[in-house]
């Protein structure tokens, strides 16, 4: 015990010499902001948060974390929803905020070198006066940085046409777990080797620390138009949006949201949404003026036979940033008609978009817990919101107990437990419902081929077997395998 | 010795059992055809060609190399140009030639399920009907195996547009090492852990067997137009591709052939190409017939202003076809200027192929031996062909010295030494120039999570560190670090 607390004494000496007094955080009121991320229901309050300054410092914290055998958790922004950033109570807290440095905008190979603690929206902003943008737009991006959209493989609303983080990522500088500095990607198509670069991405801050990010960026849209579809009926907008997609146009943006979210949206923004309508489908098209008319023809007789009861196109550029605001600010409006929401995120194959979100209906039904829609239709990317309070015994295990059927009934339909927002803390149960174990196996070995001490972020993303064991899931493959819990639905 | 001799015995018995006498390969004559792949300069005799019916069979023949600690190749259709599939004398090759089956052409959700031996253009042929294709075409697309493809993260003419083989999967199953099956990917757009998808892509057969694969399948383009620009001087060409980029159109195809291979080509297929020119440029826009009038238009300015000397439209499908017959049958019309050529693969970042070309040239002065430039111009992809005599003393080293120092080049440019061909046997040297020692640790701490005992075809692609200290090459990093041998260029 006393020899425990030595070492830490020592370690926190070591990291003092490092970052300087300043950036080391030990005592209780400077610990509190950081004993959560987006995911609140879940706190621990770390032992130290180190923010270092530069990449180097970052490899010195490393590598005096590797020799104390501390385990280190990685921070952006925190605005992260599954808890991937969670601390450890006897981990250190590596904050990469103060790495904030946009180092490169290089118009004429159109892409940024940034650093980890660079703001998705400054990117964007950066780029904007030489014609350029950086495509993937998580709905936190005015707060959420680069390198936590690394970690998670953040998506966003443009990720139906443009791609995940993934598919927008040119190169990394990773500092491995004994303060190895890693090169991954580059300047050319494809690289030789192993594809580290997308093995990195989305990897949760499990296998090294990001210290440097190459994006592409891409030229502005020449037009963007914008149109609002609403439905009598929730379904008959889930099938719109595969019929939409089946008929060979990729909109820049293809959302949902449901009566709930519609009217929660329009009390707080003022969007001008039908509040009496089912649901509404809101679509970008963009690209140059040729392509956007070609697409809109396609995309109104789309509509027309899907049944929708009003269409509406934005008129002006106020017109459309209205419209979207009404669906970016739909997290924040459900949270004012409920004291606790649950924000969820599985994917699905589009054609089940109408089934599924019958199924939640009658889990809905079954826990006496609403639901609100809000989702990225276009990829099949569900964020149904459960409402909660968390105050009234037992509805914080409900909504947990809920959300978790939601997840296993988009793996049964052949889907994944995240589409955008990761594992974390929050979905490791429903990796044991996704994965086989010999899956699950192969994780585990990628896991410590990086990291065989277990330090950078462990108990995250990965479920051991035990767990799974106890949590008692089977593995469901496409759908194949019935899973029984889910049988009453 | 004798032991050794009796361990194959039972293990020629067991595989018998496994596949049938008929599909086990054992006698010198049966042998030969699979000494070598693509790259035929290099040639071993395996112990034993295996030829499995089905998954089943893969995973009963891995399970028991495995037991006898028998190293395996696997093996596609051998259209290889790095050296992949060169077999080992001591070792198994794995032909997957008889999972042939294409399983699934699922029209609703525009994706193939495959077996690894199914051609890359019988997908395509199979799509059609339904008005859909497989976008990545090899050269060698009326040979290659998917399988084969997905091994070396395959690229083509289209790649450009449409991305490598990595950019146009969705799922894969796998036999690992040990003969668990593996189910990577799936209908989601993200996949929840670790990107194990991209990861086996382009692993050269060195992490597990790959038996199935759900391929993305492209609607058919409305329209192509076909243009071909010719140059007065090489560099023109270069700049062109780079300045047609820059405009923001993304051609389907934009390819380079320089004045030999134009002239290799003519004589032999007759394609109608200047043969007085010092470089043609062939490009492809496909899609709406919109979208192809506005990229024509912008297309048609800049090559204007790039100083071509004619440009030509192609007005039929016939004409299209011919044009591009020539590009398509260069490698072999090459084949029949010289005894033996070799053709490089390296990349680069598009603005540096004018400089890039001129070095090329000047190293061909040096080692005395012509080249014929081919290439996909629009990634910065070289197909730089050095053709020598292998019947005389020295050529065939001199080409190899040559090559490297091509690749050398392309990663001082900070481009990589494979675009499409995958590292192999060929480039494992060069490795040692595009990565640094902590990155080749990396390599081999992934190859060991997936493989510990080194039997999926060992000595492929990962070069260790004693191979690199012998080679005596320094890590070039984007071109910071000048390799002394360089210097001379």
């Amino acid at each position: 015990m006393i020899s425990r607390m030595k070492a830490a004494a020592h370690l926190l000496e070591k990291l003092i010499a490092i970052v300087g007094h300043k950036h080391v955080l030990s005592r209780d009121e400077e610990l509190i902001p950081y004993e959560c991320d987006g995911l609140s229901a879940y706190r621990v309050k770390p032992m130290l948060v180190v923010l270092p300054a530069d990449s180097e410092q970052v490899q010195a914290v490393v590598r005096c974390c590797h020799q104390y055998q501390t385990p280190i958790v990685a921070r952006g922004a925190g605005t992260g929803l599954s808890g991937g950033a969670l601390p450890l109570q006897n981990g250190v807290l590596l904050s990469l905020a103060r790495l904030n440095q946009i180092l490169q905008i290089d118009v004429v190979n159109t892409r940024a070198r940034v650093q980890p603690g660079v703001r998705n929206l400054a990117v964007s902003e950066a780029a904007r006066p030489h014609g350029l943008y950086y495509a993937p737009d998580p709905s936190s991006q005015i707060a959420c940085s680069i390198g936590g959209n690394v970690a998670e493989n953040a998506g966003g609303v443009h990720c139906l046409k443009y791609g995940l983080t993934v598919n927008n990522l040119l190169a990394l500088k990773v500092i491995t777990v004994d303060g190895e500095l890693l090169e991954l990607g580059g300047g050319a198509l494809d690289s030789a080797g192993l594809d580290l670069l997308s093995l990195m991405t989305g990897s949760e801050g499990m296998l090294g620390i990001v210290v440097e990010i190459t994006l592409r960026l891409l030229p502005l849209p020449q037009q963007t138009r914008t149109l609002m579809a609403s439905f009598e009926q929730l379904q008959q907008a889930g099938n719109a949006v595969a019929d939409i997609i089946a008929s060979g146009i990729i909109p820049a943006g293809l959302e949902i949201m449901d009566r709930l979210s519609i009217q929660a949206a329009e009390d707080f923004i003022h969007a001008g949404y039908p509040t009496d309508a089912a649901a509404i489908l809101l679509c970008d098209l963009d690209g140059t003026a040729a392509d956007v008319e070609t697409d809109y023809r396609q995309l109104m007789q789309t509509l027309q036979n899907s049944g929708s009861s009003e269409i509406r196109q934005a008129h002006s550029g106020e017109e459309r940033q209205r419209m979207w605001a009404g669906r970016k600010a739909a997290f924040p409006a459900v949270g004012r008609i409920s004291p606790d929401y649950y924000c969820m995120d599985g994917t699905i194959p589009r054609k089940y978009l109408g089934e599924i979100l019958q199924h939640i209906d009658s889990l809905s039904q079954h826990y006496k817990l609403r639901v609100a829609n809000v989702f990225h239709a276009g990829d099949g990317n569900l964020h149904p919101l459960i409402l909660y309070d968390a105050n009234q015994p037992g509805e914080l295990q409900h909504a947990e107990e809920f959300g978790g059927k939601i997840l296993e009934l988009c793996v049964r339909y052949g889907g994944s437990i995240t589409g955008e927002h990761g594992v974390g803390m929050e979905k490791i149960n429903q990796m044991c419902v996704q994965f086989s174990s010999d899956e699950l196996n192969c994780f585990h070995e990628l896991k410590s081929a990086f990291d065989p001490d277990g330090l950078l972020n462990p108990g995250k993303a990965i479920p051991t077997l035990v767990r799974c064991a106890e949590f008692g899931a089977m593995h469901v493959h496409n759908g194949q395998l019935a899973h029984p819990e889910l049988e009453r639905f």
